[in-house]
């Protein structure tokens, strides 16, 4: 599909191996938008895809991730549905089958883990409050997707309402991408690692025992924590 | 990494795209798993892999869907570290993303489908029953992986705790195969269309605002169950 467009449209957080398929002929064209900062609403978005399929483009919208997860692709399908033209969706791996993947651990755990939930911060963010109540649950692994400045809030509630400060929490960055980063660490050292892992940009953690580590590391884990 | 593999393991799942991939010379082997009717036990597939390896063969697991999302990847990884052996998760496209890209729907929207929840109905059986109420929630879209015998008590206790009979379900069996069914219906017929849609095998349905279909098929759709 990349192949064959003739103009591709795409986000910050496609890869680079991705952009070496364009055609050398085709357009490419940057639409990088960030929660936060907005360099174009999604309503342009929107209005750029459109006129460029109207005026006869081979239009490829490109986005890191799987697009039906956060990535706000109900908007340009029902814009696009509005005139009428046909778009077809190729799913992607989401950002959390990624980083469980390069951690070597499993989002489910038969058994143990039987339940997965996907949330944004934007959530937990803002007037209206989760319920974090019903987020804590033994049985079932949370991946949040969020800016860094979330963490504290985060871990701050999921132990007030009943997780375990030990709970294991993997945090990771730019997954797929060349500045990967990602750590495993305990909920209520939270905060501080997603401040080591992440400059800027967007962050995933994965919390839950799915994310549990070798006993060893755990171990050294918590020794630093009774250290410090 | 297929292409490169000495023996290749692959499941019932598993595409004919992916199994063309594998090398000529190499062996394939088929260890199909079903809920219900285990051909090989989790254990006998775990000692097939390592015995594969630790004869210096070059191994690759071959699973449809995403292996960390009910794919027991965690089983097979910690069974590879115990004998020593290094493993390389490869992620890939879980089939609630690839049924709704196939539906041309999102899993969450913007605003209204905010979080998203990923269960099996092996969860909904047997003497642990789930907390329904925490599965209710207008916000949420819930994947729900099942067998097509589960259809009847997922509709009859998702409406029996607060879920309107009309939200929107996407049934889909067989999602990237040849054999592939989608089809958009409602909560209370649910039992109805997972019969027709499956004869036998696994099944996932989507269920939430978020897989609502265009105006005039929802009226189509409420006509008829007027009629019936």
């Amino acid at each position: 599909l990349i192949e064959s467009a003739s103009i591709v449209f795409y986000d910050a957080l496609v890869g680079h191996g991705a952009i070496e398929m364009i055609a050398p002929h085709a357009a490419r064209v940057p639409i990088g938008k960030r929660a936060g900062r907005h360099s174009q609403s999604q309503d342009a978005i929107n209005a750029l895809l459109i006129h460029a399929a109207l005026a006869g483009e081979r239009v490829v919208r490109l986005k890191g991730g799987d697009p039906s997860i956060f990535g706000r692709s109900a908007e340009e399908i029902d814009a696009h549905a509005a005139h009428g033209i046909c778009a077809l969706i190729c799913p992607g791996v989401t950002t959390a089958s990624a980083a469980a993947a390069s951690a070597g651990r499993s989002l489910t755990l038969r058994g143990s883990a039987r339940h997965l939930r996907f949330m944004t911060a934007q959530s937990c963010d803002g007037d209206a409050e989760p319920d974090w109540a019903s987020l804590v649950d033994l049985a079932t692994t949370l991946a949040i997707y969020m800016e860094r400045g979330s963490a504290a809030r985060i871990s701050r509630n999921l132990i007030a309402y009943g997780l375990s400060p030990t709970t294991p929490v993997l945090v990771t960055s730019g997954v797929s991408l060349p500045g990967k980063r990602c750590t495993t660490t305990r909920l209520d050292l939270l905060a501080l690692v997603v401040k080591g892992v992440a400059a800027a940009g967007p962050v995933l953690i994965i919390v839950g025992k799915a994310m549990c580590t070798r006993a060893t590391d755990q171990a050294v884990l918590n020794a630093l924590v009774t250290a410090l």
